[in-house]
Order: C-alpha cells, then sequence, then structure tokens
C-alpha cells in the first residue's frame, strides 16, 4: 500500500522555518499596508475563465491552470493575478465604497508556467491598489507602501531600485523618432522584449516600423535611458525631446517621493513598459540594484480597467509584489536570518520542567491549561527524563525566554524561573507566575 | 466592451469588513494554536489527484475541483482537505522533525459540492496535528487547542459542545449486541448516516447486519447515547457493556480534560462517527449547544495515514475547524460585533488635517512618510475642504484615535492633537509628536 508521493512541480511545501519565512515577508507586507491606510481584502482562489480573456484575449489560458467541474458546465481558472478580481469587486460594488478605495491583498497566484529560478507555479503575491485619484498622489503613495516595506525588511536603496517610466514620456520619444502612431503598440513590445532578442532580430523589427541606422540607435537609447530621480526630469528632456508636458506626471511623482523622503530608492528607466496591455500612464517595477534577478515587483496606472468589467470610469494605480523573487534578494542581500528561518518562528514565554515526580506531574497539565488561556505560549518536556540539565538544554534548544522548573519548593507554592536570555535564576509564587511570565 | 460578471457560485469576496471578521477568527485560531506549542505549515492549493485518491478511493473525484494542464498529463485536484498534504509531507521528511510533531495550518479548502447553507465550495478550514504520541495526551492537547480558540472567540460551554467518542467503546456495543465484525464497517456507516434515513431504511439496513427488534432498539439507544463528561465513564458502560479496557482510552481523554479545567466543554456521544474512513481510534466533533448547524469542528486518531503515504507507522491526532460553520455559530451566539465587521479594522493612530493653507500642505506629505516609517498608522483626508469640523468628522468615521490638526501653531513648531476617544485637545511639539502618538 505505501507509495511515495511528492507535491506538484513548481509548487511549495511550507514546514516550519520556510512558513516563518514567509510569515516575515508577510508581516512587512500588511504592516507597511496599514500604515498607509489601506485595508486588507481577497476573492475567490478560482475565478471564471472568461474574466481573464476578456482582458488579456485567449492567448492566456495556455498560461492558466483551467478547469471545469465534472458534470458541470462553468469553465474557471485559478488566479494568475489578482488585478482582474479586485476590477470585479470594484464595479460590482462601485458606487457603495468610500473615496479613495485603498486596499490591498496577499493571496496565492498560479501560473501554467515552466519553473524556474524566481518563477514558480504557485507563489503569494502582495497587491496594493488605489482607485479613485487622477494624480500623482495615487502613485506616490502605491510606490511609499512598496518601499517602507522593503526598508522594514532591511533593505535600502544599494539594494533594491525602484524604477520608473511613463507611457507618455517614452510614446513622445519614440513619436520624434519617426514611429508612426499605429505601429506604437508594436514599438512598445518591441521596448519590452528588448533583453529577449539578438540585435539583427531587434534591427530588423524596429526597421519594419520605419526607424532607419540612426532611428534605431536612438530607441536603443531610449530603452536605456537611467536617470538618478533628482535629476530625472532635465535629462528625460534631453534625452527624449519630451515637452515640459509630456514630462509633467513623472515629475510629479517624483517631487512626491521626494517630499516623502523616499527619492533616493528611485530612477527613471525608460525602457520599463510591463508587457501588460492594461496600462495607461506611469509603470514601475522594482529590482535587485544589480539587476541580476528578475523583476521584485511591477505595476502603474490603469485607469481603464473597472470600466472594462462593468464599473463606472475609474482612476487606479496599482503595483504588485511576488514572494518568490523577493525572497531570494533577500537572500542574496543577507537580509534573512542565517538558521533559515529559525529564529523567525514564536518563541515560548516558558518551557516548564516537572522535576519533583508524581506531585510535579500532577499538577503540571492544569497549570499549563491555566497559562495557556491567559495567553502565553508555554511547553514541557515530552521526554521521560528528570535530568534537569539535559531538559534545560531542550527549553534553550526551543528559544524560550525562559524554564520553570517545578521542584521541592513546590510543597510551598513556588516554583524556580529562570531567565535562559540572562541567565539569572528567581523564585516565584505560583500565583504569581502568569504575570512574572508576562513580564509585569 | 462592458459586461458584468460575478465570482464563482460558491466562493466569497472579502471586502475590508468581511476580511476583518475572516482575520479576527484566523488570529483566534493562529493565538490558541502557538500558545499550545503548535508552529504552522502550509502546502500546495493543488496537488496530485492520486494523494486523495489513494485515501478515499475513487469515489471522491466527483467532489472534487480535479484539472489538468494545458498540455501537460498530471491530473491535478484543488484540496478539499489538508490531512493528505500533512501525511504527505510528514512522510517525505519522519527522519528529521522533531517529536513529537505539533503543526497547524489555515489553507483555503475547496469541495465541488451544491453550496448550501454552511458549505460552500471555497472555505478556510484551521487543522491541528499532533503527531507521535500514542496516550491520551494527543488528544488532549488537539481538543484543548481548539476549545481555547472558541472560547478566545467568546464562546461558552452554553453555545458550543466538544463531543467525543472512540471506535474501540462503539465496536464493542455493536459486537454485543451481535453485529458481526464482517459487518462493523457498515454498522459505523449506518450509525454516522442514522440522520439521513428514515425509520424504516434504518431498520432495513439494520436488519441486514443481524439485528432484530431488540437489538435494533439497543443500536438506536448507542446511537443517541450522550452523557456529559463527569458521569460518562460508567454511564457508557452501562449503556453499552463496553469492558474497562474499551473505556480507558476515552476516559483517559476525560481526565486530561478535566486536569485542564475544560471538561465542562465535553460530552461523550457514540453517535458520533465521522464519515471520513482513516479514523482509528477517538473521534470528535464540536457543535452548536442546540445542535442547529452543521459540525463546526472534526477529528480524531488517525494512526495509519503516515504510513499509507509512505513513511513510518506514526501515530496521530488531528482535528479541522472551518470559518463558515463558526462564523454563523458566532453571529448566531451573537459573539461578533453588530457593525458586520467595521469595529475590527485596524484603527489608525491619527488622522491629519491641513488647517493652515499652503504651509501645512506642503509639511504634511514628510510627516506622514516620517510617521509612517516609524510604524505609526496615520491618514489624511482627501477632501478639498478646510471645514475643520467635517473634517473631524471623517477622523471619527474612520475611527482614528487621535487627529492632529496643522494649524497657526505650525509656525512656532507645534500641531493641535485632539483625543477622540476622550475628547480631550492639547497642543504638541511636532518633534515630540510620534513619541506622543504612540503613547509614550
Amino acid at each position: 500500500m505505501a507509495r511515495e508521493f511528492q507535491g506538484p512541480k513548481g509548487t511549495r511545501d511550507f514546514y516550519p522555518r520556510d512558513m516563518a519565512l514567509r510569515r516575515h515577508i508577510e508581516a512587512a507586507w500588511r504592516h507597511s499596508s496599514i500604515v498607509h491606510g489601506f485595508e486588507e481584502i481577497d476573492g475567490p482562489t478560482f475565478e471564471h475563465l472568461d474574466l481573464y480573456t476578456v482582458k488579456s484575449g485567449d492567448g492566456i489560458v495556455s498560461e492558466l491552470f483551467s478547469f471545469r467541474r465534472a458534470g458541470g458546465e462553468d469553465d474557471y481558472a485559478l488566479r494568475p493575478e489578482f488585478t482582474p478580481t479586485l476590477a470585479r469587486m470594484v464595479a460590482a460594488k462601485a458606487g457603495g465604497l468610500p473615496h479613495p478605495i485603498k486596499w490591498f491583498a496577499i493571496p496565492s497566484h498560479f501560473r501554467a508556467e515552466r519553473p524556474q529560478r524566481g518563477r514558480l507555479r504557485e507563489f503569494l503575491q502582495w497587491n496594493v491598489d488605489l482607485l479613485g485619484i487622477d494624480g500623482a498622489q495615487a502613485e506616490i503613495e502605491v510606490l511609499s507602501t512598496a518601499i517602507v516595506a522593503l526598508e522594514r525588511l532591511g533593505l535600502s536603496p544599494s539594494d533594491v531600485r525602484v524604477k520608473l517610466s511613463h507611457r507618455g514620456v517614452v510614446s513622445a520619444a519614440l513619436r520624434s523618432l519617426g514611429v508612426r502612431e499605429d505601429r506604437m503598440a508594436d514599438a512598445f513590445t518591441l521596448l519590452d522584449r528588448r533583453d529577449k532578442l539578438d540585435a539583427a532580430a531587434f534591427s530588423a523589427r524596429a526597421a519594419e516600423m520605419g526607424l532607419g541606422a540612426g532611428g534605431l540607435e536612438a530607441f536603443a537609447r531610449v530603452a536605456r535611458a537611467r536617470f538618478p530621480a533628482a535629476s530625472a526630469v532635465q535629462a528625460m528632456r534631453e534625452a527624449t525631446g519630451c515637452t515640459d508636458a509630456d514630462a509633467a506626471p513623472i515629475a510629479a511623482v517624483l517631487d512626491g517621493l521626494k517630499a516623502a523622503g523616499l527619492d533616493a530608492w528611485c530612477d527613471v528607466d525608460l525602457g520599463i513598459v510591463r508587457g501588460l496591455a492594461y496600462y495607461t500612464g506611469s509603470v514601475f517595477e522594482v529590482h535587485e540594484a544589480s539587476g541580476g534577478e528578475r523583476a521584485v515587483a511591477g505595476g502603474g496606472r490603469y485607469d481603464g480597467l473597472v470600466e472594462m468589467f462593468g464599473g463606472p470610469r475609474t482612476p487606479a494605480v496599482g503595483l504588485g509584489m511576488g514572494d518568490v523573487v523577493l525572497a531570494l534578494v533577500l537572500r542574496d542581500r543577507g537580509k534573512l536570518p542565517a538558521d533559515e528561518g529559525e529564529s523567525l518562528l514564536p518563541r515560548p514565554d516558558a518551557f516548564f520542567i516537572s522535576a519533583e515526580g508524581d506531585s510535579s506531574d500532577r499538577m503540571l497539565p492544569g497549570l499549563l491549561a491555566s497559562l495557556r488561556r491567559g495567553g502565553l505560549h508555554v511547553r514541557q518536556s515530552y521526554k521521560s527524563t528528570r535530568n534537569v540539565g539535559k531538559l534545560l538544554a531542550d527549553a534553550g534548544k526551543c528559544r524560550a525566554r525562559k524554564a520553570v522548573i517545578l521542584g521541592a519548593e513546590l510543597a510551598d507554592g513556588m516554583v524556580q524561573v529562570k531567565d535562559l536570555d540572562r541567565n539569572e535564576q528567581v523564585v516565584v509564587a505560583l500565583h504569581d507566575l502568569a504575570q512574572h511570565l508576562r513580564g509585569e
């Protein structure tokens, strides 16, 4: 009967230390969301398939895990991203929602792709969305929320960079190079794929859009244009020939991030396009500083999406940050504990040692139960040994703050409490024990 | 282009207040798990289909959402329960895991059933499992963990009952009534379905097992036998004719719950069988006291399961508690806030009002950013009004603890801080503001 089973390819088993690492990342995401005034939401793990095809076309189906219920007639798909669910939820209650809408979510997502470094078939993604604001404040708040989470995880501007672009500036640049309006979408696609094509293929595709050798060089220059935030507006105007009006939205975002003291994290990078078709203005990505990993996060402005799902016209800015690449970057940068998550597990307030024999054994279960009902995290040994030295070593192994020894003092209603961090031992009356363990 | 979309039948959209209610329940589950020394794990949202059929047979497939990746060859299913994943994870690392294994998980689960009251197609289920202990301590810790979570949610023994049974006692009772050993499994199934069959169908099925009218009556008596924990062992012996040895395991569980001060929550109920085939000893359920809803939780001892998944023989006790029925019981019993979750949303530490004009507007973004980076949950108005009275009302609506008014005092580096709970107002220096808002 016994067989060996494995989890599906590209999925993960989270043993306690793995889970502690995951909760460490989620806690930073949640904390930053909440201090910035975002409220948490969630939706179904699967949706009707057409929720995804209406936006992305049937081409997306091969990247989805789609299915039908046995005997059912509806096609479903595991969610590959959260934005369609969010747009559906906004559209369903648009009139009854506060203004602006500030939501975050941390659900699982699924892609039926070949698993590789930084890309799994099931992953967590933090989504931060601000809807109802036309101006740069939406971008500023969403990006600030992302940066403060990264900062809380120990990263600094020398570890990760927030790269900003804007479709208006890039369009202006492409237009001035002679790209025709009807080829603009193709030009964006080419820009997005610049690192996946060799030079010859890139030139051939660019030539089809009307770009000669000079235009091609200029196009490549735009694709590689990166400026630190402080000097970006002037540099952007010089590199692309865009107008003040073209540059204004990105300048406003940069000004706001400067006012928030976060501009040191940011660069303008006109090569950032985002593959998804629904962005209408700003686009941004977060990358490891050396550029060695996939994007840690991506997002932008998607003013048309809620309307596409049956709601009113709703300006919107959103960001998604996955846990897989982020964990790689945190590890690369030495921002995770070297013990694989052991030190992120919840620490017991106390580890109890029954040292007296039957009398202490009889008392222990009721004592533990009463402390637990009072909110204290307390453990005991499951071993039969009475060797206090060995049991104290076990208390240390599970990182208990204190060891409580039920010994001879029990006859007087007292126990020994050893502070394992300070290596100090005191005698405490049983009726003061809960208070003592709480540090009161 | 605009269309209306709905979420799949039997799934839920969690808007912020719904999510706050869900997090309220999850927090009680997580808290009780941790104080009892359980560590959190998780697994994939979908598994290979045969992980579920190996235990439950092909009959389970119609209750699953199963699927293949386009172009793939593997059959997968969304997880209908967590125990097979847990058994697989234990089997994969059995040698390297601590003893005993104490794990909990709070994942989403999926059943392709007809949605009805208390039963959805996607739901959360808290799983608590203790592996490696043969004796009653495993049952005692798992049940204590469940009870302390229920208590933390405001429930008492008059709201919910923990119902215990043991396959050994029920087998002894059935054997003494003349049920043959080879019909024992059928008899358990009949017991489990007693409320779904009418009297005639029940009698006919019982007769097939060799039960005459007298035996049938006695069988029905066993099925309806319910005893408060305090007198259960004696009553159980009288009702079923079981031996001391038969009664010993359930007696040990009851003694342990008594020592923990939790026996007032518990009854012995020999009609509790649990439909799943893998339980080997204790079985238990948690029900709303009037019996008006489906089971809030269920579980038992499953000593054979890890071995079935390729691991060593591992004694195990587990419990699953879903969020759907629990939320109904909490609502029925008046244990949820009357405001549909509004008061469970995170409270802002402060709501900022820019009352001075350009000078306060210019200062606000940097001030908010610095407070947020310091861990404070602060908000601002998105309205253009300068009417402080209206803005104070908005501060109250989002349940902010304090309102900070950037007014004329700003020229001296001061702001007004109004405590909205106490309705008291003080003037605070800007450089003391973070400390003041933290309540230090």
